[in-house]
């Protein structure tokens, strides 16, 4: 097999991939995660279960997979917003709402897809640990921002980061969100701008 | 019946319901609340099933009773420090410190009570709601002799003590209490002191 051959083969192996983790998502939304077996999945993609097989060792791979991607979205939307220009207290007003409202979407309208990231946090995939950690890292970034620019008081940004964050459990954590959801206060609004008096 | 005797009996029923649900409560702690029966309750206390019955009309009710008792002691003990002299940021981290610590025995060393709680996050049974209210009330009660004083900056004590109550949920709620335990960071002396940041 000549090298090009062997790019085009890597990337219609990606693609593969690629398709299956969506087709899985598509299908979690629709019958909900635990209903869905390997053999709809194949089914859907015109392939037989032994070669999702290839690339997945087990269903539970797939279930993280798709996990992954439904975290990474969310990071890559925080990701945009720390890229911004403007005030820190804005973008950290920004992120906030954005996770809310993606978490919302995903755990309280798409119920499905709340289980999924229940099993998740149950079973501690690494995937949460990655999720949280890199997500600190973005909300850091913005505060190192805002304590350059005198917006907010000097001191360790990661830090800072980890407790806005932890303070704000409540409107970004798939299980909260369905528990807290019959307590009207405190809103979104009002802890976001809690969080960011603390750091003044 | 004389009103003296209505009155003893009355003492006396009383006294048989708090020790059903000391007893219940010390069986939930020794063999989980699913696996104890109204039956394994009734024999520690030497009485009868339906003696039992005749104070609380199910299996759910004790369950109801005990939950209620644990919160309630945690509420006490937030109250008697609510009305101590000093500083109200030292009453609000000996309060926090306290909740966490007391929580700690009950939801991660004494397992078996983590679920009775658990299942009454989940049922969103009344005295989650009415435990949430009361504890808010006591924090509040601390916060606005802190803007009193001066400490912290004039606003709703009401607003800022469901704020400050949410941004700690992490070391209070029996389920994210286990779920977080593996995140080192932040720790609850850091939190609380961002909290604190926060009404300044």
């Amino acid at each position: 097999m000549k090298v090009s051959d062997a790019t085009r083969a890597e990337a219609r192996e990606a693609d593969t991939r690629t398709r299956i983790i969506t087709t899985a998502d598509r299908l979690y939304r629709q019958m909900g995660f635990q209903k869905t077996t390997v053999a709809d999945i194949a089914r859907e993609l015109g392939m037989s279960p032994a070669n999702v097989y290839r690339f997945f060792r087990s269903k539970d791979e797939i279930n993280e997979a798709v996990g992954r991607q439904l975290l990474g979205e969310v990071l890559a939307a925080g990701l945009e917003i720390a890229g911004r220009d403007g005030p820190a207290a804005e973008r950290l007003h920004a992120l906030f709402t954005t996770v809310e409202r993606m978490n919302t979407e995903r755990f309280t309208v798409e119920k499905k897809l709340h289980d999924l990231v229940a099993l998740a946090l149950t079973e501690n995939w690494q995937i949460v640990f990655d999720y949280v950690e890199r997500m600190d890292a973005v909300i850091a970034r913005i505060i190192a921002d805002g304590m350059n620019r005198g917006e907010f008081r000097a001191g360790d940004p990661q830090q800072a980061a980890r407790c806005l964050h932890t303070a704000l459990i409540r409107y970004s954590h798939p299980r909260l969100m369905v528990e807290c959801a019959e307590f009207e206060d405190p809103t979104l609004e009002q802890m976001i701008k809690f969080g960011i008096a603390a750091l003044r």
